[in-house]
């Protein structure tokens, strides 16, 4: 591995996402020689924190993360770590900022290579953008800009946010991470889809009845309501990870396994996707809250939430192509707060096999993504007592000493912005689709909210979600095949 | 499960096979009511032996493989036995035979139907059949006659006792038995291929590269050297069990799910077997005898083993036909004695994907009989630390307590007697294109053997087979799966 020459100036260098996931991913970039000699980290926040107290944060954050840590390995690795006091609207700041960033570069020999890295709240994206462009705090090597989501909270603040990146950004030097791909089983898709004759063969409307994606928290929103009365269920989960895993599920084979490919695959089946009309969604969404029991709160009486929010805490919806492999499949998804247990899965139905036996089941092709690395495929088998039919699974689940090797997603995904690899990260054009079809669900509730009849159907904590769920399907005997 | 009413004459009533596998399983059919006040048996061979004594057999045999037993029910199981001793070439024997069947018949109101059971040397076939046509021992019910392997040596002989049966008995009243169609993954392979869409997609020419098939056994010849000279891995194991298994896996579907239409599925398929020429048999089979080592007898050295002998302990052989969903495509096979292990397993092994990814692996689904019911499907998956990939295996395997519950295949298939369903019984027509195809390979090694130069491969004990077994496979690239 190359050791990369790079001043990265991490924006919410204080902050819970720093401290959990970049300085503990940075730390194993270190440690495997992507990044060495050759690299300065600015750290910058609000709070007055020093040098040394940055490292002594970096030092816990690797501590917390790893049972085994060379010491002396991580005391050189945190030398490299420096903070700057920072308000994001203040011009000086950015000066400071700037002249610290070329000191280092000198210092380490980065060559003018920069890396500007999003991690602090979104509201703040667009005004640090305007001002490393106004301010230049780009360096004369390559330039890389980092951003966390979500980006925008519907088409135009997105369309506005990326205008003020791409003032000093070109759209190759933009990487809009989704840390769900950098999960095992979401790089697994494509290997999974296109190397097995097995799977290529039934990946497509004759054979695939439905898709299923779900994504189910165990949690409530807890100190989160402030935030989550902004968000919602749809914005916080399905403009970002689940349309990123729909997207995997239902592009056309990429020429080439490399990111124009990808992303030009991508985009072909996203250019596809039907954008649903308000009956649509009366037909095939369905928003709930949770309503608490005898020991939870719902979600109307949590912290800082609206006692009459019609903020979602669950969605379900259909999504659709008129192209690619699974060409007007149905493809439904369901995620939100409060399920019976944290459960990341895509169920893949295919169709019942014409057959002479009776009491057959469908195929199903199943991706466990969390809390287990999985893969299944249920299939039909004899019953050993008698001439019956019964389902099988077969399995295949990491290993705990398997899922120990599974690097954190943004380990990987640092990594590839690294060696500038965009495979994994969102373009503008897969992105502006994506908030074409959440704004459309989002008006269409909103013109119910507004008509002072909004159906948000109130559902008991730790199940599968409301049984209302149920109701998207086109067909009858249609339902969910996790419950 | 209803009552069938019903004296059986064993034929070998005193042998190995009657006190291992049918005493055994006759008693647990009566111990499911499928037979159970109506019914008698008459135990015969040469032995003196006296009801008591054969009963005090059927109680030791019972007792030998079940774990717990209801004394009281085995007891009342044993009462129905009878022992005669018999001369197979004595007419007066017969009518002494006819006379206790009509008395039995009598006392247990057995409605006239007789069920014959040919238990003994194969070569008392014949002589037994003809007797019972000429002493009359059918009844005036149904009659049924179960005949053992080998049904015959060659096709010559194999039509001379089908005629001398014939005489007695009607096509649909013979069940000739193989144990093998008896076996739980072997009757899984038709509900397998044909109630998945995922299989049953990719089982034909287009996918499937090759498929394999391993019969080995861990032992060599032991104390059956003298029968073995006159039989060989070709006659023993290809003729019925391989044959079997490999109709199952080409025959098209069946347009219905009963015995009528499953056979013929199956000569369908028959018809179109190519029959190998004896440039065929040298490019793609391979005859081989154990060799011995420091501490095992080589085949040659066994006990009544001739020293010159050319009866092959081993054999590898492809097999192809003309129709079918698997057309053309080569179906391998290899049996014989010490095999590094007990292994009988089927390996479809299919094409490799048309994929952009490198490093690709094909695609195989096993079907193992023994020692384990288990069914996997190998498939290529991203490694964990890169983006190259590997194999992941896709399991179903029985668990102890489904083995546990899986019966003998000689329960099931003297169930399937009972209620008259020849579903997995061999048909004459399809058994002569089976014998067909050995003596095509039967007599192009026997000019080998005439010419003085045969060549009979001598291999090492205890491994999977000669490594001469490669040389069979039509791709230069072509090896069994399993090692």
């Amino acid at each position: 591995m190359k050791n990369i020459p790079v001043v990265m100036i991490i924006f919410g260098g204080s902050g819970d996402l720093a401290h959990r996931k970049l300085y503990p991913a940075l730390f194993n970039l270190y440690e495997q020689g992507l990044i060495h000699d050759n690299f300065a980290v600015i750290g910058t926040a609000r709070r007055p924190w020093s040098h040394d107290y940055l490292r002594q944060q970096v030092v816990d954050a690797v501590h917390e993360t790893h049972n085994e840590v060379d010491e002396n390995s991580l005391k050189n690795f945190a030398s490299h770590f420096y903070y700057q006091s920072h308000d994001v609207t203040n011009v000086e700041h950015y000066e400071t900022l700037k002249n610290l960033a070329q000191e280092l570069d000198d210092r380490y020999s980065a060559q003018g290579n920069r890396l500007f890295y999003m991690a602090m709240a979104p509201r703040f994206f667009g005004t640090i953008a305007t001002h490393i462009n106004d301010q230049k705090l780009t360096g004369s090597g390559f330039n890389r800009i980092v951003v966390e989501k979500p980006f925008g909270r519907d088409l135009k603040s997105a369309e506005e946010l990326n205008k003020q990146i791409t003032a000093s950004f070109k759209e190759d030097e933009i990487f809009r991470i989704d840390h769900y791909l950098g999960k095992e089983m979401i790089q697994n898709i494509l290997p999974l889809r296109f190397t097995n004759p097995l799977i290529k063969n039934i990946w497509n409307s004759d054979n695939i009845k439905n898709i299923q994606v779900t994504l189910a928290e165990r949690l409530g929103v807890e100190a989160r309501g402030e935030y989550y009365e902004t968000s919602g269920a749809l914005r916080d989960m399905v403009q970002n990870h689940i349309f990123q895993i729909i997207t995997l599920l239902a592009m056309p084979e990429p020429k080439a396994i490399d990111a124009e490919s990808i992303h030009q695959a991508k985009q072909e089946l996203l250019d596809s996707l039907v954008i649903p009309t308000p009956e649509d969604v009366k037909k095939h969404f369905v928003r709930g809250q949770y309503a608490g029991s005898d020991t939870t709160f719902a979600y109307r009486k949590e912290p800082k939430v609206d006692e009459n929010s019609t903020t979602e805490t669950f969605v379900a919806g259909e999504t659709k192509f008129k192209k690619g492999p699974v060409k007007d499949v149905p493809i439904y998804f369901r995620t939100g707060k409060e399920f019976k247990e944290k459960k990341n899965r895509i169920d893949i139905v295919l169709k019942h096999a014409n057959t002479p036996y009776g009491g057959v089941h469908s195929n199903n092709i199943t991706i466990e993504i969390d809390p287990q690395s999985k893969l299944y495929i249920t299939i039909n088998g004899k019953k050993i007592d008698t001439d019956g039919i019964r389902r099988e699974n077969l399995t295949y689940a990491f290993s705990k000493e398997e899922m120990a090797k599974v690097p954190d997603g943004y380990e990987r995904l640092l990594h590839d912005v690294f060696v500038n690899d965009s495979t994994n990260f969102t373009h503008w054009a897969e992105l502006k689709r994506y908030w074409e079809f959440i704004d459309a669900v989002e008006d269409a509730w909103k013109k119910e909210n507004e008509a002072g009849n909004p159906d948000i159907v109130q559902y008991p904590p730790y199940r599968m979600g409301p049984k209302e769920a149920d109701r998207i399907f086109e067909s009858p005997t249609g339902h969910w095949i996790y419950e």
